[in-house]
């Protein structure tokens, strides 16, 4: 009974407004209807990526648009430089290996992003493309993109730049043209408050023109963006998934994406005065660096951290994100992204505070008060969706 | 964004599982997939009431069934003997007058039930019915039927027993049959879990064969009864609120209604010891009364409750009952009855939380904090309902 | 499998997206999002019965709404004059003679409507209310209430004029104002496309002055139109069906009233053109008199209306309309109304003439074929909701 | 107003029932109710395509699926024999040259299957896999798997067989295992009633050992298969999709697969009935090979079948499918596939009639009459979805 709280960093908790879009009648996706819902939703998606260039929309997991960054823009034996930050980035890395292409990974300790300082240095001339995790769902660690724009850039190099943004994007601030990105890989399941179904390629100006040899035909651009200058696609588009998508665009712009991301660094900060509250460890272990759409913690040598998921579930009815790779049983990871508001966190928190303590983990007392008591003091909650009381102010 | 916390105590929060029963096509209410619909409705209707007897199923609010309790069993000028309890029975009371009947109304001081004691002393020979409402809905205090039934009969007195249970019918343990009840009047929008629209009376033999002569034709019983005998309504019924009645009435059977009510037992222990630990006074001054399907909780003297049931919506997206009648302004309700669990209730409580200190109300810190520590010590907080990690066991 | 036709006079074919309106999550029916929601509802509900008086809004079936028209206006002992149009008139009737008024009735032969001129030779000076129903749903045939209007206008007598329009608010031209109706009753599920569970009475001036003694409580209008000018009411609403009556409403806007009535207007006629060309007979037996929104057709001798229907809903998946009271077995009803289009009608008409054909009733080959004839001639049939291609013309 | 009629031979008419599936809350792909969900849709699966194998469910197109096929079977530089049997193999051989195979493909004339008779003569020793088609969409032409299988077989040649059967599974007669089919390609879009966003391959034993060495990361089947023993997938699944997929197999179980599979051959029937009624040409040339899930029909020389289709769309809201390459503004497609009954072909069938008619193609009367008298006597349209009167029968 009651509702169940689904805080693992994606899928995400998807908005009852966005479901009810999700079940409308499926359209014929040759016809003017179609057309239109599609083109509309092509403009909309530019905003969440902050490009002026293509988004080409798979019908696929993540996973997808990751293999289709790479299949667009490589050849065979094209060497890439990859920064390991976790369990997802060394997935990316696998990938690319098993297409063919070679891989040098820099390595890390799955507690910080990657770092600009390392590029000139592994930078070697045939390097084709360099591929960053702007956000490690595994560990909750945010790369600073900027910089390690800024460090090709200062390197003279022209390899591409591949980013994925699977748990950032429409979370956290994310600029495609700005920060210079070629292809930007992004899906439906987390920020963009979605179910899973939807991959995304942001795609610039020079990854279009840079056509890779690697053999292609789902994942290819080029039919895709001729189609879509129609409003079409070359091949049947998730039609139900784009409505909600197209529902979850207006929800975004509806609060404005500042706010957004205001909220989600506000609920981060939070959690991360709940872990220390608790006497906990955050895993991200540079300050600049965390992210603000889930929080990796640690649990004490000693004490498994799934032991605590599975409790968690069993007792609060609430999933929470397991510790993946090497991390197995060391962290759990509590999102705290999407369709999500302050009393959800609330719950988030006290809910892992209760769970803690019952699977006799040590901990301090105070960790989600302390959340609370930030809460309180910064700033507002939200607008209320269904108040309108305006001009309340805190009395504190 | 997050979802609204709906903690008035009704309408309450509509399982989404609910909602998709309800967005069913609508059938042909003389068809044969109707009358089976509806022979098993009422079937397991009686379970909630705990009945053998008849429940008839109104398109209405719960008002409508106050009213049909009222005009089937009573012809004009009958006296009613009654209880002020708060605003509810208050305006029950009201009804019956402008429906023409006499009404003895015992006084009370909207923080106690109906008091048995006092059964004897009111009721004269020519009281036709007693009125009790069983959780007043505007102060969380639930009257003693069983003990008042007892005092009847100690009586002596043939009176019919007309009880109000709109704001307990499946959240807290209720006995049309065994407490001798004759008239239940219930509703869809609180236990039931489901929108507003439906009314009920749970009727006893006495009752049936006991027909008044004040006018009626709507409310009457008789054809009502007669048609639900073929599965049919003597009117079109609200065919989708029925969908969900189903819906919900299998979820109640699933998690079995003793675990039902001791949910509710549990959430609203917790809340009156968070009330507490903020240094605020529960409504409800009888121990052995309390609601289990919300809590009032007195603002101190100068603190308009709502002031701070204002800000809560605005700040915090939460919607909480305001003081009705006499208490306006003195009191805000928290309901935490129908489709909820743990950590809805620890959102709802850090919600007043930090709604009562940003409204400047003067609180101590620690009730939110309280209301964990009971639920951690009280047993678990459900089954987890997505989760089947079986045999965890609380290490406490 | 494939889709129900729900081909009774109501409830008619919910649209998809009035289900997913309802589906919403309940809110707060004192909060500020539901006042908007209320406001906005009453104002838009004036439209549809063409007043610039208040519309009264019950959680009821449209029987709730017959019996507020009578305890708000009439007191005990009243004469009323009635017209004899069929089975709904006569419940009316019935209704009010159980309420406690003296009912003169003019006979009738349920295959015309009231009769204007007959209005003056039976308006006796004490009548003080004409209940007419303006499109008998048991039948097919539509009252001329201008024509009544007329009569009782030049007659200079004051009686209030109530008029039933259960079966054709918004499906069918009507003007309370215009007409001078003084209490126009209404529901949700036959033109305005919702499930059924909401009741309406539309009120004049005159009636709103005019306060009858029959005791009342929940259908008075007074304290509804008093909580009204606040959005809110004085019991719970009904919230999800008002959702659901919203996006009706937004829809019958869409496509403009007047449009709605043609569409009525096109699909009645092609109807009965599908009769005749059966070689059976349409009940109504003036031409003055169809009904838009239904057709009733007689069987002919020795062969049983309701084996036939038996045989539709079991061979083809549709649902049509008894006969009802006297005209048991003789007539099966064909509902043409609401949420309808061309291919709907052409559907429904096949499975009414495959039905005829396997139950042995003897007709004639081409009733379907001249029904589509004249559809294909008579304009077009519809706008194509999810088509654009404008400037389209037949090319006959 | 009124219902959309989507009658492309997909995406088709997806049910209610499915709709609501889909729209329940997303879940943790990771936790226990998903491994059960997962678990319980693999097996059902292998009901739809005839197999005792593996069901591999990919976020994708049947396009995807397509891929799938080929890259985990095949390696660079293989040799595939194909048949043109429409647009939709042409595309599967462009996709397979694209992807480096060598593919021989025996011509054809759009308007017969594949020849079984051909197969010898074209099957060069090496051949690593032979591509059919089994149900062209773009023709609606069947070709006969099962006789191609026994020519392979009497070569004695081990080519892998890889069939489509996009749009016929889940609506024809298909024998995965039987056939001695290695890999069948399907989606969710038509038969089984979903919205677009899930592609298939059933593999054979043969297929899962036969690893080609085409490079492959998102389509590899074995990480898939690994992953799918625990009730999980390499990566996040379409969740709420694979909720509509567990109701749709529930109601294909429900209706059984063999009353599916005629009501289809039915509805096909009499859909050429009217065709042929109507004097005009079905596409299909042999009596063997009639598709029964879409009917391609020929407009006459000088009449465009595009012009047809969008005056259908505007005036009649029906969406039919268009002429696809060779066969642009000379074929439409009616498809009668998915959720679909007899009232709904009367109602397509009428429309198209109507249209044709309005849109000046010369027709004879009586098309739509011959599918009506052909419905009629070729047993019952269905079991009547709400209705339960049994025993009735047709007297014709």
């Amino acid at each position: 009974m009651g509702r169940h709280f689904l805080q693992i960093p994606g899928p995400t908790n998807v908005p009852d407004r966005v479901l009810r879009a999700i079940a409308q009648p499926t359209i014929d996706h040759r016809g003017p209807a179609f057309a239109r819902l599609a083109g509309e939703l092509l403009e909309r998606l530019k905003t969440v990526f902050n490009t002026s260039g293509h988004v080409v929309v798979y019908p696929s997991s993540g996973t997808g648009a990751w293999e289709a960054a790479l299949v667009n823009t490589l050849s065979p034996g094209d060497r890439v430089l990859a920064f390991e930050t976790g369990h997802f980035s060394t997935l990316w890395c696998e990938m690319a290996a098993r297409l063919g292409l070679v891989v040098d990974v820099v390595p890390g300790d799955w507690r910080h992003g990657a770092d600009p300082a390392l590029v000139a240095e592994h930078l070697t001339p045939d390097v084709a493309a360099v591929m960053v995790v702007h956000n490690e769902t595994s560990t909750g660690v945010r790369s600073r993109v900027q910089e390690i724009r800024a460090a090709l850039d200062r390197a003279g190099h022209g390899a591409l730049l591949l980013v994925d943004t699977i748990s950032s994007l429409g979370s956290m601030d994310y600029r495609h043209d700005e920060w210079g990105v070629d292809v930007t890989v992004g899906c439906s399941q987390k920020g963009l408050m979605l179910p899973p179904g939807i991959g995304f390629n942001a795609v610039s100006e020079k990854a279009l023109a840079h056509r890779g040899r690697l053999p292609r035909s789902y994942w290819d651009w080029e039919p895709i963006v001729a189609a879509n200058r129609q409003g079409f696609f070359p091949y049947t588009p998730p039609t139900n998934l784009l409505y909600g998508l197209r529902e979850a665009l207006v929800m975004l712009e509806e609060e404005g994406l500042d706010a957004v991301f205001a909220r989600h660094d506000r609920h981060a900060e939070a959690t991360r005065r709940a872990v220390r509250g608790w006497g906990l460890e955050v895993l991200c272990a540079d300050e600049r660096e965390h992210s603000s759409s889930l929080t990796a913690v640690l649990t004490p040598e000693g004490h498994d951290a799934d032991a605590v998921r599975r409790l968690i579930l069993d007792r609060y009815d609430m999933s929470l994100g397991t510790g993946l790779g090497r991390l197995a049983g060391r962290v759990f990871r509590i999102g705290h992204l999407g369709h999500f508001n302050d009393l959800m966190l609330a719950g988030t928190l006290s809910g892992v505070e209760m769970g803690l303590s019952a699977a006799g983990v040590p901990i301090k007392e105070g960790g989600t008060r302390a959340a609370l008591a930030y809460l309180e003091g910064a700033g507002t909650g939200g607008t209320g969706g269904t108040g309108d009381t305006a001009g309340v102010e805190g009395g504190r």
